[in-house]
């Protein structure tokens, strides 16, 4: 039957977001995103658990929340309470945790709970663009904090909560991501965790403890989680296996004392998240976790070298970076002059996509010369060609870097 | 480390819903929820899927969006554009199929697009209760249109349409369960269809077609679905793999014109549903949907007629019904003088949970003596104890039915 269109945009709700545009795959050089390394993917190991954990136990598909209730599979519960004690020190029990459709329900579910339009969030100047547009859309209001190499400063933290205080404002929560922040790498250290947990008890203030990347280290050791630190129940724990194992399967979860966290269960209306995903997830992880972590971590590594040398090759000084101890990005600022958002959109046009610093930050101006670099997909010779055909573009179109490649360019 | 309480209490955001209970087991007689029958769970249908499709794709899920972008697996939508033309008539392109975590993200989704507080949907009398309460939370009028053996009634329709017109209303959508509505069973057939679908294009409304039950039929046909039946695009086609293959596999999906669909895929924010239980649905259905789904029916049928045999015995004359043609509820109405209600909560007590009407009708006070008996998930022996109690329970209570078994009670 042919089409005749019916509009619809009387009937549409204000201020949506602009139309989603056609998929038309993947830019070759594809450094944007938390995408992973595909020739890691434990295949031939979820095959495996698929296949004992439904043997044993896929019966149990037939009823919604299998035979585990809302807060998600029990065996997975299992596994993350005793993971979250050996690599974070949190002692929690399985109804402390909520598995989630990847960490953003979680944060959703939070924001569902404690933000009302209107309402302050406290969040490091520069972290994942992916909590500043859901909480910007949420209606909240947000108040970046100065960070450095340890990133959120306690000082900055301090005064930010003095400033809105003088203004009538308690903030809702503090959001932070101490290991492995998001966009900058930085690790914060115990003394850190402990200044901002005493400055959030001081003020009555929840923290929002966003630990996506936190399994992706090559440091001797992780430092324990701010959850972990506190008996005071303000902090909200935050985790994945998107990174961990793989960003396609959507499971992560929220650690958090049983008064909130039934705030937060009572909105997720979702009938549960997938069953087979976390079902297969809790065989696998039970058994390869930190075979398979400690394998993908000498992956990134090897990546972030090549990236870094890539960059140093093509881009010189223009390029400033912190070489981090983790993760899968890497955060550059390039001169004043360079503006990341237009870089993106011409480096797009050969083949290149990475997230231009203002989606990065709060301060939109403090942002623009700044950029991040997702090196955990593409191959090596991927980064390294990439990152020649974005000095090129970036030379052309900004002047920067001077010189490519040590020679001189017209 | 003991915990001290945080005290969130003062932090939540206004008019939230309760906190939620904690879990404590399925009650032993469980008529409730879209659960199915445990023993005819495709597992190593399941299992045998999982190796194949992870085999040659596994590598995938180191990208969001396996390589298939946004709209889902494309596999999965594969299958749909094949199964949906085959079995409902629908013709459309896999980028008309927008893959959802469960049908009421879909249903999450259209909200987000169309409806503001405040702004009216037009539903059947009687309907999903998951609908009812979503609908309401997120600020809907809800008006009840009466329904009749086939389902939604046009002249009542049309006689809303023009009462809400003459109030400057303009519906944001008629949503609507065409076969096997949910709670009555009823099948609307292809005249009543016709008559409903040229009152919504008169009006310029669009129509929301939720057809998670449709695969559940034991006549010889299904009736085209709505959304073959217009040239016009303003049917939202709504489906889900709950009831056919496994309700914890959380997978639905939704049939638009892209004009709207690409309105809803800029708000679906999760990253992608989960893509192992989609490259497991796809593998498995490609093969063997048609023929598990034959199987289930069969036994979805003696159930249902043990359900009706049981309710017969027990409550006589006092439970009116009629027998659906498909799906896995019985719709019931008690005398007058009973509280479905008040009736839950005692029959709780005894380990009987079924839905009472209330909460699946607009109309509170015509639902009251009504209730939604689900019938896939019990065995039949529970089904037989499991209405025998409730007659006791219900008898003790309300004085209905009079007698039991046949057998005249104090």
């Amino acid at each position: 039957m042919s089409r005749t269109a019916f509009d619809f945009a009387p009937l549409l709700r204000p201020n949506l977001p602009p139309a989603a545009v056609r998929y038309s795959g993947f830019p070759a050089f594809n450094f944007v995103g938390g995408h992973n390394d595909a020739a890691t993917t434990p295949v031939d190991g979820l095959i495996d658990a698929a296949a004992s954990v439904l043997m044993r136990e896929g019966a149990t598909l037939a009823t919604y929340g299998l035979n585990s209730g809302p807060l998600g599979y029990i065996g997975l519960r299992q596994f993350l309470a005793k993971k979250l004690h050996r690599q974070a020190g949190i002692t929690c029990s399985t109804d402390e945790i909520l598995i989630t459709s990847g960490s953003n329900q979680g944060l959703d579910l939070i924001n569902q709970v404690l933000v009302a339009p209107g309402d302050t969030i406290l969040m490091e100047q520069a972290s994942y663009g992916g909590a500043i547009s859901r909480f910007t859309r949420h209606g909240a209001n947000l108040v970046g904090v100065a960070l450095d190499k340890e990133g959120l400063q306690p000082d900055a933290l301090e005064a930010a909560i003095s400033n809105l205080k003088a203004n009538g404002v308690r903030p809702k929560y503090i959001y932070t991501i101490p290991t492995v922040q998001n966009p900058t790498g930085a690790i914060m250290g115990p003394q850190r965790r402990a200044d901002i947990l005493a400055i959030a008890a001081n003020h009555a203030i929840p923290i929002v403890e966003d630990e996506c990347y936190s399994d992706l280290l090559w440091t001797p050791e992780r430092p324990k989680a701010m959850k972990a630190m506190t008996a005071l129940g303000n902090v909200i724990f935050v985790g994945s296996f998107s990174k961990s194992i793989a960003p396609a399967l959507r499971v992560g979860y929220v650690v958090a004392d049983w008064s909130i966290l039934s705030r937060m269960l009572a909105c997720k209306t979702d009938a549960g998240t997938g069953a087979l995903e976390q079902m297969v997830l809790a065989e696998f992880c039970e058994k390869h976790f930190d075979t398979h972590v400690g394998t993908l971590n000498k992956v990134l590594k090897r990546k972030l070298d090549v990236l870094v040398e890539a960059l140093g090759e093509h881009f010189g000084t223009a390029a400033e970076f912190e070489v981090p101890k983790g993760g899968i990005f890497l955060w550059v600022k390039l001169p004043d002059c360079v503006d990341t958002q237009k870089l993106a959109q011409a480096a797009l046009k050969a083949g290149i996509a990475f997230n231009p610093g203002p989606e990065w930050a709060i301060d939109k101006q403090w942002g623009r010369p700044r950029l991040r670099i997702c090196f955990a997909n593409p191959t090596e010779t991927a980064l390294r060609k990439g990152v020649a055909t974005l000095a090129e573009v970036c030379h052309r179109e900004m002047g920067v870097p001077a010189r490519i490649g040590n020679v001189a360019l017209s």
